[in-house]
């Protein structure tokens, strides 16, 4: 189980990642980022994206979908907050939206 | 457009449909349902299978996927509330995950 990061220490690595923000779920911190689109299925398309790379590196967000919305929001359960994991696994989806 | 079911009217028709209550999105009356499953990939998959049907009918809900829980919510936005075509889609969801 990996720590959890400080507010500081996200901070710190949210500033090459201006699209992402720290909220909470369930009064735990956690690392989300809302993509626009111009229809539902290009949302659900980048959706079904993160959730196979979610299968892959066997962690998984909380992944809503609207029409043109996508939100994604990683956070550690067992640790009890954001972990490098979730700031990796954030990486990887601006990766996958580019 | 259809028009917006009245609550007694919404109420009478979710009779049949325990799984489904009557909540507020954007302080708008939705219908909702979560599913529970052992993992995230059964969550995921039932909400490819009401993507999909979302775009067959152009009638969209908001999905939301973590894991080993779907939540699926029907409103009509430019109606204003819950109308017959969100207790349709949500007969359908029920049929697709029988």
């Amino acid at each position: 189980m990996s720590d959890v990061l400080t507010h500081e220490e996200l901070t710190s690595q949210l500033l090459s990642r201006p699209e992402w923000h720290i909220g909470t779920m369930e009064d735990i911190p956690c690392l989300c980022r809302t993509w626009t689109f111009a229809n539902f299925a290009d949302a659900f398309a980048l959706a079904s994206k993160i959730a196979e790379l979610a299968e892959n590196y066997d962690h998984h967000p909380q992944i809503n979908v609207a029409w043109g919305l996508l939100t994604v929001i990683w956070w550690s359960h067992d640790a009890g907050g954001v972990t490098q994991r979730d700031v990796d696994m954030a990486a990887l989806c601006d990766h996958l939206s580019n």
